[in-house]
């Protein structure tokens, strides 16, 4: 079977899943995030195969959201995020802002984000970038923008019930 | 091979992936947040198969983010997004943002975002919920929540050097 091919679809969210659209590349991204970055570390906090964490590194690396360098002759390897990858955490802090709402158990967040611009203990919300306020689903219109298809990937409904 | 049990973890993000973590489960969200909501549309938008998109459509039903109800006698259902997948799409917003900067191609952005406060084209960015200033991987701590597993998850590197 043919591997669908997330990153030639003309959607900016199936081009950002090609690079971490399975449960493992996030969780490294995370360990990396945190100062577990080295090879063993990671396979060791994650219980991930060997195998498995190889492919996903060397996947990032790839992307452009990871860079690999010897810590040691033999040699072996740390990973840091790039700038890329850095501004790819705002991902994993909206994931675990959701998470901690909606999937969590009784005892609470196991991780909590201190600001240091306030010195609080707070959770990141999306705002809109031109005028600062809220900027949610339930606030926004979508237009195509000039990368989008002809015909659209996302015909209005009234075109599809047609 | 026995599957990884992602919701278990004590971690928010890899709870959010239990929810959304493989790339069709984030694509089905998008074509019903753009008002593709019923199975043989979202089967036609994505090119998937029936089996597959079942499945997803079911655990997405079973965790809460999406309603289903019949719009046919036959029956056929559509999908809405319940306020639980409604506060996810943030996180398909921001997957958005970075895939328009990190994975466009040369046409630039697929889809544009109309903020309706102040009717600007937009972007959404990560900022603090108690003082509204931008929060990022960059100035952020994090600190163990009282959700934190004993011993810690992501112990600090100090001590896995050990």
């Amino acid at each position: 079977m043919q591997r669908t091919n997330f990153g030639d679809m003309a959607c900016s969210i199936a081009r950002t899943l090609d690079v971490i659209g399975e449960p493992w590349s996030p969780l490294i991204l995370r360990d990396i995030w945190v100062g577990i970055t080295r090879f063993d570390q990671i396979q060791s906090d994650l219980g991930i195969s060997r195998k498995v964490l190889t492919e996903r590194l060397n996947h990032l690396v790839d992307s452009g959201v990871l860079e690999r360098r010897p810590y040691d002759p033999r040699p072996r390897h740390e990973y840091t995020l790039t700038e890329k990858g850095t501004e790819l955490i705002d991902l994993l802090m909206v994931m675990a802002t959701w998470g901690d709402k909606w999937q969590s158990t009784n005892t609470g967040p196991p991780v909590l984000f201190r600001h240091h611009t306030c010195g609080q203990i707070s959770t990141p919300t999306l705002h809109c970038t031109h005028c600062s306020q809220p900027m949610h689903a339930t606030n926004i219109d979508h237009l195509p923008g000039p990368g989008a298809p002809t015909p659209p990937v996302n015909p209005p409904k009234a075109q599809l019930d047609a």
